[in-house]
């Protein structure tokens, strides 16, 4: 007979990705169907508290009423267009105006997509194009950091700094990987931050050079690294980084994925680390997880020089079925405002300090090696030794069994390297965050007296 | 004074794409508020047929009250989730088994994108990471065909064949077009329409054997080209091309993004034309156009090798933030529902023939050289001198004159080369197909009449 579990069910017909496929056998997929709050609830009737925020995006919780009202006001009036050849939806136009008043520029463009992915790859053909018709059709190199995550198509997957996509014969040529700014790993013994920083500012200048200013398209990088385990920058270095590629006219593009409307505490990342991007990538929270969207935000210059390269063409031949889309755009305007405007920047402004106090009590146990983040982002990174940074022996999995002895107790939490991230929706009150610790511990208890 | 008109707002903040910008500087965008049926509305009360079905995609028309019922149901139950890590909404699992259900496939597996774009995009991905895993790293380059069009990102823009793409430096290396299938433009002097297919059949088989099978990842096609104009295949194409891939051991992809769902009158293009593919790419009418949402459906062959080379490694390491969107699963979940089963399928079949007859009708104009088409996607190609095929000046703009002629006139269809496009909703009545005739057919007389 047929095994018609939800688990046989999704097996069945499932090509999963990003999924460890040993725990999915051991354990069985978790078939989700409703959420409350910062909690979701599967087809076992089991709940529990998604300290994930979905993916980092769903920041309002999981059934937010002015978000469902917004998207289902707006299926009542248009539930699609594009916006190709002049035409879009109104929606469209109010959410660009709203784009460019919340962004760190006076004035700008906006290109949408439908995913991270597709706005960094977006980005990329943008520069591609822009240099060709200044004249610099060699200038196509692409520079970002080791442990970055900029997506998962072929182009964005090239810029990510994950030895993982090697399976797939990535990075494509020319897409080049700098020193991951991670100081608590990476710094040398006896190097302050500053060193280090100087370091890592050298050789951006020393690729540069050796590869030649005019074979560099661009410098992208996300203000704190997300999958990259919440990797948040050193002292100085954006202000380090911007003035060389100032130097060398490389731009600099802020990937605010992960970082856009409030994960940091501010409305970008690049504001709390105060450096000025030419341009901006947005996607999850501008939905609040409600819809698949991403955005291209164009500062001023890049604008001026993009249109004028498509001006002398006729056409910037380039744009995605769903570009603008109507729903997404009401969703979006009603997630700015509810995370700028609706106190949920607020909570993550207000509680943080909570938060990474809850966290730090906890990373007092001996095998925790680091605590690091910013806002409502942060990881606990696990050692086997903390005074020598040993990290576990990787066949032990030590973050999988973290995140799955969460899972057990109704926490979800992000195994990613031997590290455990938490980023919360911005909805969690202050009894969720309190158990969120309570779990968190436990697990940590448990699986470190297993494996320590 | 600022300009507040909504063309002015829409041009302050807007990065065009696929936009003809002297036309916008000449007749400012069209900012679109709602539909009913096959009709939207702009900002100025302007009504408009959409004989594009928005892009292709809106083919339930831009009110169909099921799908909004649909999508409103589901924000309110679940309103995001991803499909990382095993877990996934019911809505995902669903749809997952419905669509290999639907696929010509007896059994496969499925997985999720934001667009068609990422979907070609993720195949061939797949197939780089499949080929490697069974040990042939070598095994990456992609056949398409000249006017072929599969997508924007820089990978799927590499395999569209599309002049225009060299303003991005694109394609890629490795990407490989292969002659356009036309016959009535392509096929040459005496030869037969037979002999037109042997010998775009000998030109794949010189190209694997010149370029060596065991370099060849894969070969994607329209069942019929869409954004190419409308090419249908030349008869035999298929099979003969089929018949090659197989004895080089070339997997076929069948790029459905447009034929998919009913637009050739059948569930899939390669049901009408006749062929098995190893997998499908799905997008577009998938949602109806009422949500971003793109598919690779894997056929068992291709799903099994797959499985096996991500079981090695434990993990395959792709996949978007929302891939299997529950609000998109259950839109789509209705979507197939209502196309196949509510009576827009069968009005294809069943009008079909009224729509072309009426369009051959049209095309007596001495300044029409070839209507083609099938089902509900038709292409009128406009020529200077029809027994010679001499196409007009180039600088007459001649499908973009008909097209803003058209609108004029409250019809939207589109300019392709020198082709008119018409690929209306499924749900257009008889009235409504013949007001689409007339003011087609004004239009064409208008537009002629000047540059003729």
């Amino acid at each position: 007979m047929k095994d018609q579990s939800w688990q046989a069910r999704a097996d069945a017909h499932s090509f999963y990705g990003f999924t460890d496929l040993p725990t999915i056998h051991d354990r069985g997929a978790v078939v989700v169907t409703h959420g409350e709050g910062p909690y979701i609830f599967d087809t076992e009737g089991r709940k529990y508290l998604d300290a994930n925020s979905g993916l980092w995006n769903m920041v309002a919780g999981f059934d937010h009423p002015g978000l469902i009202a917004a998207a289902q006001a707006q299926y009542a009036r248009f539930p699609g267009y594009h916006a190709f050849f002049g035409r879009m939806s109104d929606q469209t136009v109010m959410l660009s105006e709203k784009l460019i008043e919340v962004s760190p520029f006076g004035d700008g463009k906006v290109f949408y997509t439908n995913s991270g992915s597709e706005a960094n790859d977006t980005m990329v053909k943008m520069l591609w194009f822009l240099h060709a018709a200044e004249g610099k059709p060699q200038k196509r190199k692409i520079l970002t950091r080791k442990n970055a995550y900029h997506g998962v198509t072929a182009v964005s997957a090239s810029m990510t700094g994950k030895p993982y996509n090697s399976v797939f014969g990535l990075p494509l040529p020319g897409f080049l990987h700098l020193t991951c700014p991670h100081y608590w790993r990476g710094g040398q013994p006896g190097e302050t931050e500053e060193q280090f920083t100087q370091r890592l500012a050298n050789e951006l200048e020393a690729t540069i050079i050796k590869e030649g200013a005019d074979t560099i398209a661009g410098f992208f990088a996300e203000p704190v690294m997300g999958a990259g385990g919440v990797i948040t920058p050193p002292k100085g270095y954006f202000q380090a980084v911007a003035k060389i590629l100032k130097k060398y006219d490389v731009p600099l593009i802020s990937d605010e994925v992960i970082c856009g409307f409030g994960r940091t505490g501010n409305t970008w990342g690049c504001e709390t680390y105060d450096f000025q991007p030419d341009a901006i990538i947005s996607s999850k929270n501008l939905t609040a997880g409600f819809f698949p969207m991403g955005a291209v935000i164009l500062g001023p210059e890049l604008s001026a020089r993009l249109q004028a390269a498509s001006e002398a063409i006729e056409e910037f031949p380039h744009g995605f079925t769903a570009s603008g889309h109507p729903v997404g755009c009401a969703i979006a305007l009603k997630a700015i405002d509810v995370v700028m405007n609706e106190g949920l920047a607020e909570n993550v402004r207000r509680l943080s300090p909570r938060l990474e106090a809850g966290l730090a009590q906890i990373a007092q146990n001996p095998n925790i090696g680091e605590l690091r983040g910013v806002g409502y982002m942060w990881a606990l990174e696990a050692v086997k030794d903390r005074e020598s940074k040993t990290p576990f022996d990787g066949s032990l999995s030590v973050s999988e069994r973290i995140a799955n002895a969460c899972t057990d107790q109704g926490l979800i939490c992000r195994p990613l390297g031997q590290s455990v991230v938490l980023c919360p929706p911005f909805v969690l009150t202050e009894p969720q965050m309190d158990e969120m610790f309570e779990k968190l511990e436990t697990a940590l208890k448990k699986v470190f007296a297993e494996v320590g």
